[in-house]
């Protein structure tokens, strides 16, 4: 994918970050949501796997560079009113979470309380190492 | 679903704000990106059906007040750090989108530019009239 003034659709926030939502394709589930800035759009357009910007350590973060567990971009979609970025995804290893599910929505509200639904498929220790 | 204290597991941003992912439950699409603040929530537990937070209006939001585009929820899932809302839904009439389409996502990144892939299933002006 090229880069020409495609960003010029996208509305960032004030804090220079878009919603980005991950799908996977074959799936469908919704894994994950994170944030991108200008930065790491490009970047995912121009290596056609997932970067976001990280919120809680205020920097770049390639999806998947300590797990391994990459997300290579299928699609990429912008709705309506530009604020908010579609990603169509492989994911790597089918496992999106950092607690070893396969994605991050796996609490289910049930009678006024959310259930853990879904099972970890590894353990992070194995994923990140022990320290 | 009932109300306990399944609201103190959400985490609201500084706005007080929550995204709310919405994907229909029988096409696997992801519908729209809005958001919720805890009487929305709230709102939406009450009755089964989706409400958010307008951020343009500024106020309480019934998904298909004027549209009638209203839509069922299925399932509510959270995710692993508490900050963003999935809802699984029966979207009334097929169409999540002002625009009249079926969802928001409407525009995919070809080479560059941003094309519209998804039809108009129903002209704007039927939908909320001419003014």
């Amino acid at each position: 994918m090229s880069e020409n003034n495609w960003w010029s659709a996208v509305r960032f926030g004030a804090d220079g970050l878009v919603p980005v939502v991950a799908q996977e394709r074959r799936s469908g589930d919704v894994l994950m949501l994170a944030y991108a800035d200008r930065d790491a759009l490009a970047r995912t357009l121009r290596t056609g796997e997932a970067h976001y910007y990280s919120r809680s350590r205020r920097g770049p973060w390639r999806k998947g560079e300590t797990s391994g567990h990459v997300q290579r971009v299928v699609e990429v979609r912008l709705d309506c009113d530009g604020d908010t970025v579609l990603l169509l995804v492989d994911q790597h290893g089918g496992i999106a979470c950092h607690t070893g599910r396969e994605r991050c929505f796996y609490k289910r509200l049930e009678n006024g309380a959310w259930r853990e639904t879904d099972p970890v498929l590894k353990d992070p220790a194995a994923i990140y190492g022990d320290g």
